[in-house]
């Protein structure tokens, strides 16, 4: 246990953030880190040089103690910010008055269904101010683990409330607008804090038939890892300048990707040129650990460790790099200069943050308490879930019709929501305003039964207060739907129907006929068929986990004081979907045991549609006619694009004039799809390209959203991972139900845009994919 | 909404249990329910017949609200009693002083391993003595939900932990020793309380890879239901006369078994003769709605309600039947005399539980607080605790030889448990005592560590303190395994792996080369053999949840205070064991997707066999040799038999000498096991046909056990379910490496010892099974 005897000297870093270190006084206010007219990575050297190999490894992990003999403090590498700043090793908010709460905003699935990527940098920066005034006040890091950006490839998946959607271009979108908000801009000379891009990569999947998010190995071909699984990644590494990237718990192709040089060297930092020296990988918590078990793919603990390093994971969330690089270092597993760069990279970041800067240059400094909270970010989260907020159903009741003299029943487990309506990685929310106090607020006789007194609860004996609720009232509003009991981090869901006892309460509640609305909530989509068939169930509106203020949000498009414009960032698949594809089977494209995945490839009828969403008015739309029939050259299209990374050439910015022809001003989101017949075989049936989001277009009136649709929007991937501009023939269609559409043609040869690099051949993938669960394993192989 | 407006009027029944009726002053005090010369039949039909249809409605749930005009009170039938008064509606613990706790005994699936029945009737009527007192406080009703005595087929099934383990016959007869505490006999005057047999019948899943127990249908052949599924149900029905049965969520071969004519008339009424007028059988909660959704079996609700009254429900946990019998009754879907019958059972019921009558005439009405949690009631605790344990392995080092200046590390998340030792189903502790209360006990240095946060925590973070407590003991303890995080109800186990975590850092102790223990704890078995293997780790114990004791128990076997006797009630399976057989696979015997199911069929290794459990001693045995070859016939068997149901008619009783040949005085359990060529093939690779505890079995000395064979030891069922006495050769075996053995033949004709009613032709069972999940369907139709 040689290895451990090291570890008397680690220190325990407790819950606070560390104050910065002391570059006046302290021990190191002679040594170049302390000096702001030195490079980010001359400084970040200097102070490294100063460590012993010892404290280099001592300071591996996510709780680092620093050097005391240095004057380096103690750093928590572990805050979370999902939707907020957010409860998490790093965080500490005070249990009552200054720093006791921070804003809550919708989860990232609802603030996906806005498609408004300025609001997303607008919450973004909200987040980063409040998570810099809590570290003024020592009570967060700088560093904050979050987007989870995987696309949400199957509608089980505990965490896809985590993400925006299943859509990869829409979570590039969404992500380039994040981290401009948390980061501070794209290369700012302070970073407002860290983001991190995670889960790199092919992790959306907690557990399913035996198979565990620890230990389970995605097999995924280069074509689907290439479209669908790392566009978000890219995004992040290669657009945005994300200041960290998280590597996942499962392995990929065979490779436990905390170990896997291919994906963190090759495509991260290789071909995504993410080589800054302040770009640092932090595991999963105790991924490396997982590396050695259950992965079971090093032997030793000490080969889990050094396998990680070498591949360039530079800080391990958990304590195995401190525990077992020593005994590895001493095996000669891998070079002290492998541990240096981790802590060049983590220290040059730090300095990018104003770590070891005088406060009084840096304008984060002086951010306090004031600035949590405010008026503006109350507002702010309002308006999030307001924009968010879908309406699937309506048969005219909507707007409801409120008087005075009106009764309302609110009825499920969700009316009166208070954490649930947070969804999971969350903080401490200045108020939790559900449907209920919303309902309370309005000039009307509120009815409240909760009835189901849990997910799935079929305890029929709090249903008698339902009906005596109904009978009672004008007006019927059913909340519920799923929650994090059923769908959370560690737990996928086993049913994507509603409970039983849901459905037959809303059955029986439909046949009061009465103006009734059903609320779906939860992050993940249920099959609400039963809901759209019922002729006597007026209204279905997706809430989602809509925040602070999600209550006040859907009442106000209830009764009309708000309009919706809110898009569903996910297919809401019929129920028997998950029985017709297993979790494990990370193909996209239609097969043997798969109807295919999201609204590109999905071959069977969804209940909605990636996309949909109606309003309380109707729209037209068009488009410049001189578009159709337009051919194009891929050749003049290549030798015009100067870009470096040719796939974010401007082809074409489609302008689309958008006309309310009802009678409410509403926001319209223009949701820019393309098909057609080029490329590989087959072909999705469509793909978003673009989107804008236009808003208030009064009754009447026309706006114009402009596509701006790239060589890449108009490319695919081939079977290597390539991403090629091909010939064939494209349309644009505005909208799930087209409201205008245009053809072009590309001619001449295929042209690449990007040579992906290969992964090594020893590599497990097969081309099929590999399910270590019981079924597949006799179905599949 | 007609169905509805009979609600008004119904009461709802509050925590609190009811006050008896008034039998003095009160309405009913001249009619004959009064009357305690009466039969309970004729009281009881003469109290229901004063009731309008309205009023018998109204009190078909669980939550019943009496007749206020007839001065008959509220009561509630829903009270638990797993292992100890426990939580639940018709429970109310008081928040301090008197009747703030109840002795909380291990889980069953622990008492399971002590195969003592004696045992088992003694906790048992602590339990209802306990329970008896809180009545008489007005703080229970008279009607326990307990127990789930469903066989544990699968490992994964997450209330497994509930039941005494997998083998039919153990249930069996732990279930009659059970009801005799419970109801304070087999036909006592008065009853202590009403047990419940649950969950009738094919209950053991709770959710499997889209299979809810809400909507599951299990397809059970009558070979399988006859001979594994039903035994322990025949026993609390048949020869225990148990008060009362509750049928189970799922469906049986295509019928809710709530709506099972078959399973609930023919079977359990007819067949078993369970017919006395207080029999009575209740819905699981919510089990009637479940017909109407998710099992669309019936098409309306008012047809769901009629369907479960008329197969023979009598009770529903819940309100189905008080909200859709009106209209059922409206429609002629039931008539009353259905309803009449159904309330004259319960009140029948209540009728011999004394609830009419003077409160000074009945025993179990002076009852009172000093009656709970007695100095023997704690000492009973305890010694359930110390029967159960079970020895896995060890080297030599248990018994721990421990001295004043010995320091032992405690390390798990186990280590320091308190509701953890109590499993599910419980109630307030009069106190928990964890292993590191009782190592605190010693006079001992303990450094303890949790280490591991919680079931399958990967954090590594916390395993500092877990080195540091190990560097500086002589002996390391572990104590971890699983518990409700990850097996509870409407959770089944994903893995029955040890988590990665817990498995690295018990290798990581074991590095230290010190003595060291590990703790399996949990209901349900994980595959231990990376510890079993593991030359470093000196010994493993299954704990099991052991209750308010369970720390002193464990510590007390640890040291030598007590000596391990202990028998795994279920077989460890090795890890893959999950990955061969769907858990929706109802089948016991070994087939295509099937390595078979129990000790009996399973035809892979185990890690530990069912019966398995190694002690502080050796023993050897002997079975009086003249029955060695003996030859019997089968006519004269069955002539000499004069029992209705001839499976009970003795067989043999056998001695077997049992001797300490070790230097430790210890209990022992003579396990007796049946094998041989008999009966329809496959034959089981053995079956448990008796057993007896013999106590402290001096070093040196014997005692003797009896084993008593009935002739339906010696039958086997055929594929239509009946019982068969066959011609072959038998084989009796002591224990599970067997230390004595006799054969003996049958010869001669088959004898049927029970004909099995057959199901109607219209069900679906087909012999195959049907998985509705995913994989099954395509792999196995």
């Amino acid at each position: 246990m040689t290895g451990l005897l090291g570890l008397a000297t680690l220190l325990l870093v407790g819950k606070a953030a560390a104050l910065s270190p002391d570059c006046v006084n302290g021990p190191l206010r002679n040594n170049t880190v302390c000096n702001t007219s030195a490079t980010p990575l001359d400084r970040a050297t200097a102070l490294i040089d100063l460590f012993t190999i010892a404290e280099k490894i001592n300071n591996t992990g996510s709780t680092s103690p620093g050097v005391p003999r240095l004057g380096l403090p103690p750093y928590q590498w572990w805050s979370e910010a999902l939707h907020g700043v957010a409860s998490s090793p790093g965080v500490n908010f005070s249990s009552s008055g200054n720093y006791s709460y921070a804003t809550s905003f919708p989860q990232p699935i609802l603030l996906g269904a806005a498609f408004d990527d300025a609001l997303i940098t607008a919450v973004a920066t909200v987040v980063s101010t409040e998570a810099r005034a809590f570290n003024n006040a020592n009570r967060t890091g700088l560093d904050f683990w979050t987007p989870n950006i995987n696309p949400w490839r199957d509608p089980r998946w505990g965490r896809g409330q985590e993400t925006p959607g299943e859509d990869p271009y829409h979570l590039s979108s969404y992500v380039h607008a994040l981290i401009d908000g948390l980061q501070g801009g794209y290369d700012p000379k302070y970073k407002r804090v860290v983001a991190t891009c995670k889960h790199f990569a092919g992790y959306d999947m907690e557990t399913w038939n035996g198979n565990f998010r620890y230990q389970w190995d995605a097999q995924i071909s280069s074509q689907d890892l290439v479209e669908y699984y790392l566009p978000p990644f890219q995004s992040c590494a290669r657009d945005s300048n994300v200041g960290a990237f998280m590597c996942s718990y499962n392995a990929f192709n065979g490779v436990p990707t905390c170990a896997d040089e291919y994906l963190l060297q090759t495509v991260l930092r290789e071909h995504w040129g993410w080589t800054n020296e302040q770009q640092w990988v932090v595991s999963d918590c105790d991924a490396v650990q997982n590396i050695f078990m259950p992965h079971d793919y090093a032997s030793t603990r000490e080969q889990a460790a050094a396998d990680a390093l070498n591949a360039g994971t530079d800080i391990n969330c958990g304590t195995y790099y401190q525990n077992h690089l020593p005994a590895a270092f001493a095996q000669g597993l891998f070079n002290e200069s492998t541990v240096t760069r981790s802590l060049v990279r983590q220290y040059s970041s730090l300095i990018r943050l104003g770590y070891f800067d005088p406060p009084e240059e840096q304008p984060y400094r002086a951010l306090t308490w004031s600035d949590v909270d405010t008026a503006a970010s109350q507002q702010l989260a309002y308006q999030a879930a307001v924009e968010s907020i879908v309406l699937l159903k309506n048969d005219g009741t909507l707007p409801l019709s409120v008087k005075s003299n009106t009764s309302i029943a609110l009825i499920g487990d969700w009316a009166n929501a208070t954490k649930q309506m947070q969804g999971n990685y969350f903080g401490v929310a200045p108020y939790l305003h559900s449907p209920l106090y919303a309902a309370q607020q309005l000039n009307v006789t509120v009815n409240y039964a909760q009835g189901i007194g849990g997910q799935g609860d079929p305890t029929t004996n709090n249903w008698l207060p339902v009906w005596d609720a109904a009978d009672k009232s004008d007006i019927i509003i059913f909340a519920g739907g799923i929650d994090n009991s059923v769908e959370s981090e560690g737990m996928d869901r086993v049913s994507i129907n509603w409970s039983g006892a849901q459905l037959d309460m809303i059955g029986q509640l439909a046949q009061y006929g009465k103006p009734m609305v059903v609320l779906q909530m939860g992050g993940g989509q249920i099959d609400s068929s039963p809901i759209v068939s019922n002729p006597n169930i007026s209204a279905l509106l997706w809430g989602g986990y809509p925040g602070q203020d999600g209550g006040v949000a859907i009442m106000d498009i209830l009764t009309g004081k708000k309009a919706s414009a809110g898009r569903l960032p996910a297919t809401q698949y019929p129920s028997e979907y998950i029985r017709q594809v297993p979790m494990t089977n990370m193909s996209l494209r239609p097969g043997p045991n798969n109807p295919g995945r999201t609204y590109k490839w999905y071959n069977g009828t969804a209940v909605f549609e990636f996309g949909s969403g109606m309003h309380y008015t109707n729209f037209s739309a068009s488009i410049n006619s001189t578009y159709n029939s337009k051919n194009f050259s891929i050749s003049s299209l290549t030798s015009n694009c100067n870009e470096s990374y040719m796939d974010r050439c401007t082809f074409q910015n489609f302008a689309v004039d958008v006309h309310n022809t009802g009678s409410v001003a509403s926001d319209y989101v223009a949701l820019g799809f393309l098909t057609g017949s080029f490329g590989p075989q087959p072909y999705p049936k469509k793909s978003l390209v673009n989107y804008q989001r236009l808003f208030n277009v009064k009754p009447g009136s026309s706006e114009t959203a402009t596509l701006n649709l790239t060589l890449g929007s108009l490319s695919r991937i081939d079977e290597m991972g390539n991403r090629v501009l091909y010939p064939g023939e494209y349309a644009l269609m505005v909208d799930t139900t087209p409201l205008a559409m245009v053809n072009f043609t590309l001619s001449g040869q295929p042209a690449m845009l990007d040579k992906w690099p290969q992964p090594p051949p020893a590599r497990t993938q097969n081309g099929t994919y590999y399910v270590s669960g019981f079924d597949g394993e006799q179905l599949l192989n």
